[in-house]
C-alpha cells in the first residue's frame, strides 16, 4: 500500500510539476514583505493567493481571518472523525530583500536556474509552505487524504507573528489537532535528510545612544565631546570577553548544558569544516571557545548585532560627530533561556557599561521562546518513514540555529507539539540576496509530506 | 584717519545691509554640496556667482580657472606695486545636508530669524567668504583700498581641496602676495573677539570590514562565523583605552606637548563647562584623562568615528549576520604630527587588531597638516588692531580645533604665512543641522576686514 502511494505521488507529481512550479512563481511574484510597509497591498494579496489555492485544492471553510496586522488564512478537510487530524502551519510573508544590488536577478521575479529557484522567500517559507497546499491537493485528487487537515497560513511571521498567538488562543476549537506540522526549517543535505527537534529562541532589541543634542563638528568639538558611535562600539564590544562568551551577568544561568554523551551524538553528524568554510570563503571561523561550529549554531546562545548606523555614511568625507548611533540586536537562545528575561538582563547590562556623557535607550522587538520537539512520538516517527520512503535513509534527528517562536507558543497554548519536516538546505540563503529552493526539494517535499499523512494516519 | 574709515565703514555698511544680506541669501540658495557628485552643476553655478560678484565688486582678471574637479575663482585689484598684497582665500562650497529630518527650515531655503541667518553654508564659509567680497566691494566704493588684494575661491574645501594644491604650484607668480586672509574659523564669542593661531590638522580613512561572502541568516550561522559588525565594534573600541588616550603605537610620538606656561596661558581664556554641557544638553563632558575641554579641542589629537553602517538598518527586525560592515574614522592632528604617516599607523594597528576570520580595507580620504601660525607678524597685528576698532576688546589669540588643510600648504609652498580671522561661533552649527550665521557677526566682520587693509597698509 505505502509502496504503491510513493508510486501514485511521484506519477502524480511527474505529470503536475510544470503546474507545481507555475503556481509557486506566481506567488513569489507578490513582494510580501511584512517589515516594510510600503509593501502592505502586497501582504494582503499574498493571503488572497493562499485562500484561493486552498480552495481550489478542496479545502473547506476557507477563511481570510482578519487580524490588527496581516491575516491568517484559514481552511480545513474533515474526513472523518475518527482520523487524526494534523495542523498545518507556515507564512506567507518574506523578508526584506535589501542589500538589493547583491541580487543577481530581481527577487520578485523568479527564475529558474540550475535546478534551483532564485527568489525572495522561495525557500522561506513561500515554497515550503506551498509543497503543503499542494500535497494536499494531490492527496485530494488521488483521493488519499488519510487524515484530517487544517491550515494555518500567517503573514507576520518575519516580524515576530504580532497576531499569531491571539488568533490561536480566540480559535482554540477550530485548531483543535493532533499534531502541527511545520515545513520551514533545514535538512542536512539533499542526500542527508534529517528532521529538527530543536530550535533557538530569540531576543531582539533596537539600541539608540544620543552624545550631544545635535550633530557636530569633529574638529572644534572631537576630543571633547562623547561620541554617541565610538561609545556605541565601545558598548558593544564589552557584550562579548575575549573567548567570544558572552558577559551580560547572568546570561548563561539558564542554559541547559548538553552531556558529554549527547554532544557526542551530535558530533556524529557529517560536517565538513572545510566546506563550510570554503562556501563562505572565511579564512577562519569565530566563534565561542570550548564549543564546535555545529554546536556553536544549535545548542548555544549568541549575540549577533544585525544591523548598525550612525553619522555620515554617504559619498566622501564629512566630518561630524553624530548626535546619535543605532543598532539593532538579537541574541539566540537555548533551553531554557527566557526571551523576555535575557531583554531585561541585556538592557541592564547594556546601560550599565554605558558612560554617564551619553543616554541609551533599549526597546525590544519581538522575542521567542526555545523549544525542543519530542523525537519518539508517534508523529515524527511516522515524518521519519516518509524520509525513508522518499530519500532512502532514516533522517538525522537535529537541531536548528534558527527561531521559529510560534512552535512553543503552540505547545503552551494548543498543548501541541510540532513535527518540523523542512525540505531548505542551509545554502538556500534565506534572508540574504539570492534566495533560493532547489526543485528537487520543493518536489521530493510534496511527496514526502503526502506520505506523512498515509503514515501518521496507520499509526495512529 | 582710522577712526574716520570706521564711521565711513559703518555707515556704508548700514546703507547696503540689505543688499549685503539679499547677496548672500542667493548664494545660500545655491546647494553647492562638492561631496555629492548628484549637486555638481550647482557647485559649478556657485562658482558663476561668485565670479560675478567680484567682476562687479571691481575685480579685474575674474577668471574661473577649471581644475580636474570644482574651479577656483580668481580675480585681483592691483592698487599700486608698492602696496602690500593681501591673498584672500575661501571657499563657495558646502558640507552634505543630512540628517535633513533635523532641519527646522530647508537647509538650502535661507531665513533670517532672531538675528541670524539660517542655511547649510551660512557660515561655512559662504557667509564669511562673502564678508571679503562686499568688504571689497565697500573700500572700491568708498576708494579706501589701502592694499592689492587677490582672491582665490575654492570649490571643494569639504572634500579635501583636491586640486587646490596643484593650482597653486602652478600659478606661484599670479598669487604672489604678503599675507593670506582667511574667514573660515570662530570667534570665543561675540563680546570676546579672537583669532585664530591654530589648527588641527586631518587624517580620515574610510574602513571595510568583511566576513562571510554574503548575508547569513543570524539563526542559522549565528555564533559560527565572524559578524562583521561585531567585529568592527571591537577593532574600533580596541583604539582607545579607558583613559580615552589612543592606543595606536607610535601615534602620540610627534606631539608637540606645551609647557606648563602655555597651558597655563590657555586657561585664561573665558569658558564655562557648564554652559557648554547645557547648550549641547550633556550629562558628562567625556575626552582624554588630564586634560582640559578647551586642550582637548586644540592641543590634543582626537580619533573619532564619523559614520558608520552596516546589515539591516530599516524599519523593524531582520535577523540577518552582514557580510560587510563600514566606518568612516577621521584623527584630528596637532603640530607636529603627519597625516600620512598617521595614516600609516592607523591602518598598521587597525588590521593587527582584526581576526583572521575577518578581512579588513583601509581607504585613506584626504588629509591635512596642523599648523600654527604666528601672532607676532605685521599682519596680525593688523587684523588684532581692526578687532580692537570694531569689538572694544583685544582679541585673544586662539588654538581652534578644525582644521583648514590649506593653511599649512599655503605656507610650504608660497611661503605665505595666513591670518585668520573668523567671525563664526562655535554654536553656529557648521557641519550640522540649522547652521546659522548671525547678522551681526556678518556685519561687523566686512567691517574689521576693511579696518584690517587699512592696518595693514599702515604698518607694512
Amino acid at each position: 500500500m505505502v509502496e504503491e502511494k510513493t508510486i501514485g505521488y511521484k506519477a502524480y507529481i511527474a505529470e503536475n510539476e510544470k503546474m507545481f512550479l507555475d503556481e509557486l512563481f506566481a506567488l513569489l511574484r507578490i513582494p510580501s514583505i511584512s517589515a516594510d510597509t510600503n509593501f502592505s497591498e502586497s501582504v494582503f494579496a499574498a493571503a488572497d493567493f493562499v485562500a484561493e489555492k486552498l480552495k481550489v485544492a478542496g479545502a473547506d471553510k476557507v477563511e481570510i481571518c482578519q487580524t490588527d496586522g496581516y491575516p491568517i488564512v484559514y481552511g480545513e478537510k474533515m474526513v472523518s472523525p475518527e482520523l487524526p487530524t494534523v495542523l498545518v502551519y507556515g507564512h506567507y510573508d518574506v523578508q526584506p530583500v535589501d542589500p538589493l544590488e547583491l541580487w543577481h536577478s530581481p527577487p520578485f521575479e523568479p527564475v529558474l536556474k540550475d535546478g534551483k529557484i532564485y527568489a525572495r522567500g522561495a525557500s522561506d517559507d513561500k515554497g515550503q509552505m506551498y509543497m503543503h497546499v499542494k500535497a494536499f491537493e494531490m492527496m485530494m485528487r488521488t483521493n488519499s487524504l488519510a487524515c484530517n487537515v487544517k491550515f494555518m497560513i500567517e503573514g507576520e511571521e518575519e516580524v515576530g507573528s504580532r497576531n499569531l498567538e491571539i488568533f490561536v488562543r480566540n480559535n482554540k476549537e477550530r485548531l483543535k489537532a493532533d499534531v502541527i506540522l511545520i515545513s520551514d526549517t533545514t535538512m542536512l543535505a539533499n542526500d542527508v535528510p534529517s528532521i529538527s527537534v530543536g530550535l533557538r529562541g530569540l531576543s531582539y532589541v533596537e539600541v539608540e545612544v544620543t552624545g550631544p543634542n545635535r550633530d557636530l563638528h569633529s574638529g572644534m568639538y572631537g576630543g571633547a565631546v562623547a561620541n554617541p558611535i565610538n561609545i556605541l562600539c565601545e558598548m558593544i564590544a564589552k557584550m562579548k570577553d575575549a573567548n567570544n562568551h558572552i558577559t551580560i551577568p547572568h546570561f548563561y544561568d539558564d542554559v541547559i548544558e548538553l552531556s558529554t554523551e549527547e554532544r557526542g551524538q551530535m558530533a556524529k553528524a557529517p560536517f565538513s569544516l572545510a566546506d563550510y568554510k570554503a562556501a563562505l570563503d572565511l579564512s577562519d571561523i569565530h566563534g565561542e571557545a570550548g564549543y564546535s561550529t555545529m554546536e556553536r549554531t544549535s545548542i548555544r546562545p549568541t549575540l549577533d548585532v544585525n544591523g548598525i548606523w550612525g553619522g555620515y555614511t554617504g559619498e566622501g568625507a564629512k566630518t561630524v560627530i553624530a548626535s546619535k548611533a543605532y543598532a539593532k540586536i538579537s541574541m539566540r537562545l537555548v533551553p531554557n533561556q527566557d526571551p523576555d528575561k535575557t531583554v531585561e538582563l541585556f538592557s541592564n547590562y547594556f546601560q550599565s557599561v554605558a558612560p554617564k556623557s551619553v543616554k541609551v535607550k533599549v526597546t525590544p522587538h519581538h522575542g521567542g521562546h526555545p523549544v525542543v520537539t519530542p523525537s519518539d512520538s508517534v508523529a515524527y516517527r511516522a515524518a521519519s518513514k516518509a524520509f525513508e520512503q522518499t530519500f532512502g535513509k532514516t533522517p538525522i534527528p537535529t537541531r536548528s540555529g534558527g527561531s521559529i517562536p510560534i512552535v512553543a507558543m503552540f505547545k503552551s497554548v494548543l498543548g501541541l507539539d510540532s513535527v518540523m519536516m523542512g525540505f531548505g538546505l542551509d545554502s538556500d540563503a534565506i534572508h540574504s540576496p539570492n534566495e533560493k529552493y532547489g526543485v528537487f526539494n520543493y518536489l521530493i517535499g510534496i511527496e514526502t509530506l503526502g506520505l506523512f499523512y498515509q503514515n501518521y494516519a496507520k499509526a495512529f
